[in-house]
């Protein structure tokens, strides 16, 4: 990324040495040279992180001190063109020095307090999981503390020590930064910049716990969406595979068992997205109920309420997964041998039974129905999807952010019960659907999106929905103050947010 | 998002109590207690975007103190922990002043000018879409018309006063910052950060028109396009309808009603989709023709023509939308009992008239190659979708972006019309498809493309080549004045741009 | 996107003329004017680009003022409210500078340096390919080194003329700046949301040769991975043709030239497919075992593998558009009208044979797997796809990055072999397969991916997995210096990172 020229070359105990001019080569060399220092920085620690920090440093073209308690020792760990002095010696001469260390080693540099005053010291530590529920200071507010003389600033903890030594490649090239002191923040972005990633300014050093936590997040909100959606998928698959497969065997002596990988997860998948998609709109309608019946929105929601409302996205998500899935299960359905066995074996059956034309127009019907509402479903589906990418999100205004996750969401919920209900047909109200006494496995599904669109339905009565405006604009039911109607147009669109 | 212990903790009317310490409590007691103090934010206002920001503000940590015209009677409308006081009070201390009240009531304000001057003033205010109008100046310039000594920053507009309460969770974290004082908008960045939100710098003040226009608008470039596609897909729905389903039944009293879920639309989504893509290329063909003409490139376009070029992506958009629902619903064709009826029907047809091996081929060839076309066609607009998300189009060079989306793009086209060629192979001339005297719905799809086509083939003459390229780079046709070519490489690429 | 009212009406020659003010007018009148000036801007330079940013600066509200060494040839050429006149009174009042020219004419300014003397001069310049492998330093350095009392900033070289002049329309709005002067940077940024771009920090003047460069780039990572995918491509179709159409025509006397659009394009695409995925899990366990052989991670990667390493991202997704492509030609299959036929002709057949149930066991249960694992494979690479988005990749942190290609990579590398090999079946083992002798096309496919599965294995054995994550954490192998084992949970997950 940054192809400035590698110029200093000094090597470990050159202290004396004047900073190196960095001589810019001149194409023509009809022009005055320019007179440039490398910028020095310094660093303390002489781990694998300070290291693979000298090696980036040195590529980008700073002259890098190096500190370390034992300097010959560690010399010959960082690479020749950096020098490696005493700490007391390193600090002196740069204005900027990355603190490479563990937390519970800042003290030791206390000693150094007076060399360092006015320089900015870079912290890029990570804690453990443990260190950071232990401590209520962040480790950057920790050194700040240490050093009160000192703009401090919490920057490059996000990278690896791998991509810290070989530069960005693909994925993320952002830096978080964050200090009190703008100057100081604004310097060492300048560094990120010249070291080929992006700084992301993250505000004041209170952020530097948010920044801190990054590195040891694993996909956080995933973990109890995708729980659940494994959760159903494996009862619905147990469930269906009583039905198609075991039924049959037992009752019927029917070997179906060639079922199992592609048919009895096709009718599994779709119940998964469906149950998953009402689950998206249910917080909703419950959040809802409550306001309505508290007459106010300026109490909290239970905690499993808020968590589930803060998930909606990751379930959604996962919902438009396993529709996709379904569909591809479902194309792949002509292809598959069986099928064709079975069509030909049908033809043989109708040539003996001497039929000429065969055709049942309701069941051509049902199956034209419901692959179009399938299909439909599955492009409005998409449509959210798309829209939830953070690119197409940050470009959206709210307004138009919760027209689409919540009018385009509902029609997407309406399509896929109609779907269902098609498919479906009359099967739910004939004795042969159920197998071992157990209804069909759609009739299981219906019932919370059922329930979500009839609540919906009902908030949309007069009674409740103005209610539920006032309440959604500040009103509240206990209040003697005289709530003043906003004008604000916008708030009126909030109604359906949630 | 935000961490911050809540520390402060006034009741209203402590106006004489000093600036409250934050003390971070240390992990191990050893190091001497940080003195902080919780910066103090003001709010003028007392409706529900007020006190939604008030409760945020309190929950990241900040010191609030409200000024109301009636202190008493509002004081219970908002968090105990943040001070209710009258306005001459409230914006004494504090250097940041959150004004949450409407524009008709900014000039109330006017008696306190003297003592907010030099504070900063965030407008977060919304004009509705008739004050917009009315308007030539935003609500933040004029706010700080009325209070010149002040430095004023809009910003938290964009954010609900939902959002505003519970803090952003998934969505548009970004909160659009402007202000003519960048130290000001440097302070109000922070502050967004400090409440979790990711501030968005957009320049001067006079960006606060725009700001205050984000959150009344609803996906204002996609109106006339999705109008448009609607408007297509009833015309060829009507008219596939009359050809496939009307004309069996009158004509030969067949009963084709079953095709209109599937078939139809089937037949319908491709001819919207190719029509769309045709007039994606079509604006760009008529700029170049009308340069021509004109022999200069510093004349405006039509206004009709300007928009149609700049809802180009939009048009593209659903075009692409289109062409996947087509995929799907042919996906979907062999799923079909009507498909299966029809396969059995013609195997029994062939045992009855005995025919052991039944085979046309070049009724095999249209489709294997239509099928081949149809595919490449939709993988190549696929990418053109790809490329047209925000967070891809940013990370492409202007030149890039031109080549995918006009190089890629007149492939794409080239291929759908080669689709439409193949499918149509040589059905154009025979009689028997033209029912009710209408031509089949692929032959009037054609026209534009075909258009489109030769005359992009026409302007690869060397004259017209030469002649367009030098306009593109500056040239005019009616001036004395002697062209400087540019040798800038960049430029010549140009060329392909409309 | 500006709509700040366009105040100057300057004509050429007046330069006596003060300040033009801008008055802003006040909806209701009641308030007093606000003072303000339209800002005031000079351009150096009377090309295509110069004319179109004179267009654009008047469009945006500022006060254009343009030096030319012929202003009363040039006049004519800008548009009428812009200034046109010698250089050297064109720079006296404006703050801002915008050098429109080519390099080589930079020099032709020295003599303006007592005038430019503390202005911000913007150089918007794009050297040539040629030009930038010539000059070792960047055109804005080269300015800055002639003018070192001013402050230099690289803006809008990224811009083409043509949004210059209409503004910014679909695409990108991003306009990378960079300078040494922060305020001067910032003064730049300020005026490009002026006009409309989203101004984009690139730190000190020395990106800007990165910056110039950037106009000159047409995707340089997907040359090299593009070229290699079309590579094994045509050689993959070949061996195909050979197999799947040559050889029933010569020996045969089959006709099966109606493949060669569908059928021989689909088994050719999973093959590429699945090579282009093991060649992005290969250099990985290459630079393992190179780290392995060598004892250290400090030692640089020979440059092909550097660059393979680089690349992985883009054959990566290269290999999921063949995935994709191989879906949907799939899909396409149960579409033909030979699949019709050849269903048509078995079912006649069983009857004449007089069959009454046709069913193949093992050839069933062969389909519905690999069918299955088949689409499971696809949703994996899906989610690696997805995740590989610039919007996503930088909303993960790296560790979650790093889970996502590493881990569900390798799931979908081992869903795809298992595809594979369920495809297979027993075929590899029967000689009838062996057309030409030529193996079974997957076959060959099936080698790469199995050594980098196996040698994944042998990295997991202890003796291996310990000391390479000894290596990934510093420790050197013929190094007396004791090694300190960082505590830092997250350096131990990146083992599988590479």
């Amino acid at each position: 990324m940054s192809h400035l020229p590698v110029a200093a070359a000094g090597t470990p105990g050159q202290m004396d040495k004047p900073l190196i001019s960095r001589h810019l080569v001149d194409s023509d060399g009809s022009l005055a040279q320019v007179p440039s220092e490398a910028p020095k920085v310094g660093i303390l620690g002489s781990g694998d992180f300070a290291r693979s920090l000298a090696t980036r440093l040195v590529g980008a073209g700073f002259s890098v001190v190096v500190g370390s308690r034992n300097p010959k020792r560690t010399a010959g760990l960082f690479p020749s063109s950096a020098q490696v002095t005493f700490q007391e010696e390193a600090v002196s001469s740069p204005e900027i020095i990355f603190v490479a260390m563990f937390r519970e080693h800042y003290p030791s540099l206390c000693a150094l307090r007076e060399q360092l005053a006015g320089k900015i010291l870079v912290d890029m530590s990570n804690p453990t999981e443990r260190e950071l529920h232990e401590h209520c200071q962040s480790n950057a507010e920790y050194l700040a503390s240490l050093f009160p003389a000192c703009p401090v600033v919490k920057a490059f903890n996000v990278i690896s020590a791998w991509t810290m030594q070989h530069g960005p490649r693909d994925g993320n090239r952002q830096v978080a930064i964050c200090s009190d002191q703008p100057e100081a923040k604004r310097a060492v972005s300048e560094m990120a910049h010249a070291m080929g990633f992006i700084p992301l300014d993250m505000g004041s050093l209170a952020s530097a716990r948010e920044i801190e936590a990054i590195p040891l997040r694993l996909l956080p909100g995933w973990k109890v969406p995708t729980l659940l959606a494994l959760g159903l998928f494996v009862c619905f698959y147990a469930y269906n595979f009583t039905r198609d497969v075991l039924q049959p065997y037992v009752q019927e002596g029917k070997n179906r068992f060639y079922k199992l990988p592609v048919s009895v997860v096709n009718t599994t998948l779709p119940c998964v997205a469906y149950v998953l998609l009402s689950l998206v709109y249910l917080p909703g309608v419950l959040a809802a109920a409550l306001q309505l019946q508290r007459g106010t929105k300026y109490q909290r929601f239970p905690d499993w309420l808020d968590h589930w409302l803060q998930h909606r996205k990751q379930i959604g998500l996962l919902s438009f997964f396993c529709a996709v899935l379904h569909a591809l299960y479902s194309f792949c359905l002509p292809l598959r041998r069986s099928h064709r066995f079975d069509l030909v074996n049908l033809a043989v059956k109708q040539v003996l039974a001497n039929k000429s034309h065969y055709w049942e127009e309701e069941e051509v019907w049902r199956m034209e129905i419901y692959l179009s509402l399938g299909v439909l479903a599955l492009g409005v589906l998409s449509l959210l999807a798309v829209t939830s990418l953070p690119s197409i999100a940050n470009s959206l205004s709210w307004r138009e952010f919760s027209f689409v996750q919540s009018t385009l969401g509902f029609v997407a919920l309406l399509l896929c019960t109609l779907h269902t209900l098609t498919y479906g047909w009359t099967r739910a109200f004939k004795e042969s659907y159920y197998k071992f006494f157990l209804p069909p496995t759609f009739t299981l599904t219906l019932l919370l999106p059922c329930v979500i669109i009839l609540a919906k339905g009902l908030f949309l009565l007069p009674c409740f929905s103005r209610r539920l405006a006032k309440i959604r604009r500040g009103w509240e039911k206990d209040r003697a103050v005289k709530f003043m109607p906003p004008t604000d147009q916008v708030l009126v669109e909030k109604t359906s947010h949630v």
